[in-house]
């Protein structure tokens, strides 16, 4: 497919670049960060591994690629018209749920990532950031709708992890049991979440668990 | 230190068999499955690849073994005393948090554990059954509560699979961010969620969300 010997100009070079940023993706996508190898990529391709350790002269420079891809292609997703208050909080949720099939490759591929990302101190607190910073966006969210008196007082650090926590759950679920968790049950689930944190707490606190 | 070549009998046998699978979990706990290979395995045993292939004659075999210890060591942990109603809720879903370095270790190898699943059909199968039989108790222990009127009426599975959710999604959490979601933390997190299930409903639904 891909004659390594042509003259090429830069137009090819980048066109080629976009094709074996798409081999990885698809890569991901049918066998996660495990599968992630040159010949599975070339496979993909229909090129030679000659030709990918050009671009990825080591495992590691791959796995780098991959995950560049992840990020760029999670900050590039269409996204819902956020609305304010807790129609927002919902909106932002709702983006990061498998609703679709090309959410459902991207929360395969970021599941799938968490092994390589645990399994490396730096990474590890890369995501550590990356989910602290996600958690920051969902806490001005949830304060906004405590503004607009649409969520009761309380912490919203505490209900921005809770969220977090709730939606990335689901994720996996999700993933794992696609017809069970259709989309709309997905939503469904969220929104009774949501709800649960909407309703008034009474005057008096629940009593304490054992 | 192991030689191959030495007679043995079967308690040696045994013990030697406990020794791999030590090793096999060790390697797993620091690297996942990403990084589990005869090497390394061989590496922690302090033996030569050689004798691991007698255990492990392929890669998919020494895969395979970590998944069963996987759900063997699941099932042997040590658990709450369950209570009743929404205390055995709560109890069964601190079962699962990393709340100890034991419980912080199985649960870094189960979610590394979800890359390998995901990219096999039959094991993607499998996990959606274990997880729909853990929602399956979770439900009804949701119905037990309920009957004692500790938690109000709703569909007990849908509250199952958001507890599952958010306690998945916690982990998940916990593992990347350790120092922020302590093991106090994560109980104060997964108290105000169950405190949320437990608010009483206003006896006018909430206003649908746009």
């Amino acid at each position: 497919m891909y004659r390594s010997s042509m003259a090429r100009t830069k137009g090819d070079h980048e066109a080629r670049r976009r094709d074996v940023s798409e081999a990885v993706w698809r890569v991901l996508a049918a066998h996660g960060f495990d599968g992630l190898t040159l010949r599975a990529v070339a496979t993909e391709l229909g090129a030679t591994t000659g030709l990918l350790t050009h671009y990825f002269p080591a495992k590691r420079d791959l796995v780098a690629h991959a995950l560049e891809l992840l990020e760029q292609r999670t900050d590039a997703r269409p996204r819902r018209t956020p609305g304010q208050g807790l129609a927002a909080l919902r909106s932002v949720l709702l983006d990061i749920l498998p609703l679709t099939p090309d959410a459902t490759a991207s929360n395969r591929i970021w599941v799938s990532s968490w092994d390589t990302a645990l399994a490396d101190p730096a990474l590890t607190e890369d995501y550590a950031g990356k989910y602290g910073r996600s958690r920051d966006r969902l806490a001005e969210r949830v304060a906004a709708a405590q503004a607009l008196g649409e969520l009761p007082p309380g912490d919203p650090a505490g209900i921005a992890a809770g969220a977090q926590s709730f939606v990335l759950g689901l994720v996996v679920q999700a993933l794992f049991a696609p017809a069970e968790f259709t989309p709309e049950r997905q939503i469904q689930l969220l929104d009774t979440y949501l709800a649960g944190l909407a309703a008034p707490r009474g005057t008096t606190p629940a009593a304490p668990l054992p």
